[in-house]
């Protein structure tokens, strides 16, 4: 039976552990787009109350692996080479979310733009944005996403 | 009674919670030297069972800010502006250390680098590596390290 | 008499020597947003004929620092702090372009993400993107703008 | 009659018609560490009299290109697939030095971290600094460095 993108991608994001660490979930997986969100806790913040950048650039990292995933041959595995975030604003929020678009899919190498927005009721706030480097890997399941 | 530079960046920390969650502390901090270790816990992991890129990124990030921050002057706090990192291989260990090196402090702008390592028994391995600019402010209580 | 946001973008650019070294032009200059173009020249060129990776680099920074300068007050200049540039296709075309779109114009950070095209014909290919941090300053003619 | 690293980089050298547009050349050239030399003229200044940031990454980009270059198999040839830079200091002196140092290079990714320096007399000052990430690709001759 084939498995969908929305299962591979919620397969492994189950299996970060890190994820269900700080709170965060799936919020919606389709080809090229993942979502991931985060509530706010005390206990993700940095000194001044804000979430900490590490937090943010969490989730922004896992949601472009994910949509490099989401866009890769079914045998083929995504590994994080870099990324850079550009903090924009204070991470004070309801909840955070990260949101993905693939710039470019290549054979090796996905390029993956990601915005992190803080909400607050209805509002949102463009908190941090991510440009993120991605390789495909054979399928190793030792090496299947960044580290 | 003046606030050794030690004093400064071990009180902020300690206002870090999301440092508290991940298990990390200072193990060093001295004029633009600051180094802070994280020890392996599950709960850390990424679907591999590598210590998820995040975490590593956490330590980088307030490593970098700190170190800006012991080379600031007093009445001044700091702020992440964005930062960039390479990760470089899988990060499996029993702990990890981010260590920073200030490549130039400005009046308003630092830039710092800073390598993550893991650690096994005695010996060290490189994971990733970041380069960081940190923007100096003004004292404003709720703004002093990145968000 | 007050000079025009594409006053001030086309009197700084023409005194911009390496643009004309590059035989780059604006082509663009509305509030936060530039374009600068650079036709195909053998004497641009990398080892494989394509165009320079810092040909593109030196189009895209420019359209960054000039978008920033956009949508700062009149009595402001603009310095680039860092970029990132992400090649994605080879540089080949006839002639190449950046467009830049302000993601944040704060009171002293402006982070602006910028794409570069090659365009063939009626054809146009992303072949490189940044993500650029420029910090506002206040006039000094000796810095106004990124070394 | 096998070819050394240093014929093969300065032979690719040589085919960047860029790198002589800009006046550029390599003055040394070792295992895991390159160097490339571009003295000032006026036609590569921004507004301000400063050599322009492109032409500071233009150099080095080459550098960390052929320092990837000079630690690979003999049968591989490099691609950039992303930078970033900062701009620590205005580009002003007789003449602007790269250099740079292969932090990791594996059998995929080669990440270089480079330093930029004005030279002024025999004094040399920290002008930028590169983190760059380059992809080992088989011999495909029209794609051997970054475009």
């Amino acid at each position: 039976m084939p498995v969908t993108i929305f299962e591979r991608v919620r397969d492994s994001f189950t299996q970060q552990q890190f994820m269900a660490t700080l709170g965060a979930s799936l919020s919606a997986v389709k080809s090229g787009a993942v979502e991931i969100v985060v509530p706010f806790r005390a206990d993700l913040t940095q000194q001044n109350g804000f979430v900490h950048a590490g937090v943010i650039t969490s989730i922004l990292d896992s949601a472009c692996g994910y949509a490099a995933l989401s866009v890769a041959p079914e045998s083929v595995n995504v590994l994080s080479v870099e990324f850079k975030v550009n903090l924009l604003s204070p991470a004070v929020g309801e909840r955070f979310v990260a949101r993905v678009q693939v710039k470019r899919a290549g054979r090796t190498i996905t390029v993956c733009a990601a915005d992190a927005f803080a909400i607050n009721g209805t509002e949102e706030k463009l908190v941090a944005t991510m440009l993120a480097t991605i390789i495909t890997t054979n399928a190793i399941p030792s090496r299947d996403l960044s580290s």
